[in-house]
């Protein structure tokens, strides 16, 4: 290959973790602002929280035209081929994640119409982790960091123990008061939310353990690493 | 290319849509189960289908694999390319499908602790459409037919409609009776699952539309189409 072909072709990588690492801080940021919204019960940002997500599936289309491109054009082999399938499917991740903070924004409108009688204080708490996961992530990813990626895949033990000991929570708001019941199903589904994160994030952590290493992520790998 | 090497590819390709097609088999088999087994409380077939889970994995896993030795090997461009990228995103959906039936397979075995109160019955009801989207859509891939994609994308909105109307019914048995609660709240998340299911076979149609027309799929699509 020319130089000029090759610094090209560098670019177009490069461009490709540009685009993950702005659609991971987009997603953070959704996160964060219908949590945010929740709490605050600021039906602006939540409404800006849904209209945000048409940005992050037109990245993730972004994301996935530059990877088919270089697919046909580059025809990248070995570790370049991995990274290159390693953008479609985090691509496909993030977005999944983008989803579920739209997902949280729309319960806060719906919050919004019924009274305050709810146990919302624990939400921010509960999605600490799962931001800290979203952004570690993509840093391993951008850095290669295996080490990290199974620091962060760990987290999600914790994600899933505070899930379940909110839900407990709530069923007894619910079994309480019946007026508890509406507000409390919006808040079971935004737990549940929450915990799907997580879950997302380590489905991201496996894909950089394979891009890495070129093999499916088992969980006895991490016994190895650490 | 020899004419060796051509059929070696031709069957590479058959050989990602014939695991396709058998992972899609499985998945509506293990959703068509997990609803059975709430309806009947019958714990062994639920305890089989979160078995049969791992299995799913391991095709997703193989056709993950294969996907990638194509894109190495043999470079495809175009048509092929795009089919290529396709059968890895579907893969991913599907897995998700088969992750929603081990979700409902495990609320089955926590409802069958408790005492039948619930209405259940709607389950089979609501689960009819999701299925014929789920074995439509990997006959739509199989038959490069963009027309049969529509018109299964179209089938969500039923399956929307659906799960609304499931949600109050299962708001008011909550609000009549605390006890109904805990169980409901599993049925909740049933009737979620199922609402998921329909979302991802909308999700592989759009791969499908990608595959074919070799664009993002965009709604207006559709108008044009019909």
């Amino acid at each position: 290959m020319s130089e000029h072909i090759v610094k090209a072709y560098d670019t177009e990588l490069q461009d490709l973790d540009d685009m993950i690492v702005e659609m991971g801080e987009a997603t953070a940021r959704q996160i964060q602002d219908s949590i945010q919204s929740v709490i605050t019960r600021n039906t602006e940002l939540a409404k800006a929280v849904i209209d945000l997500d048409q940005g992050v599936d037109q990245l993730e289309r972004k994301i996935d035209a530059l990877a088919v491109r270089i697919l046909a054009l580059r025809q990248p082999v070995a570790a370049d081929l991995r990274r290159v399938v390693a953008a479609l499917k985090i691509s496909n991740q993030i977005e999944r994640i983008a989803d579920y903070a739209a997902n949280m924004a729309k319960r806060a409108l719906a919050l919004n119409d019924i009274p305050e009688v709810t146990p919302v204080y624990v939400l921010p708490r509960m999605v600490k982790i799962p931001l800290e996961m979203i952004r570690g992530v993509i840093k391993a990813y951008v850095d290669l960091d295996l080490e990290a990626a199974y620091r962060i895949w760990q987290l999600d033990e914790e994600v899933d123990e505070m899930y379940m000991s909110y839900l407990r929570e709530l069923l007894t708001y619910m079994m309480e008061d019946p007026r508890n019941i509406g507000p409390c199903t919006h808040l079971l589904f935004i737990a549940k939310n929450i915990e799907r994160i997580g879950d997302q994030c380590t489905n991201i952590a496996e894909s950089i353990h394979y891009m890495v290493k070129g093999t499916p992520f088992e969980e006895s790998h991490i016994e190895s690493a650490s």
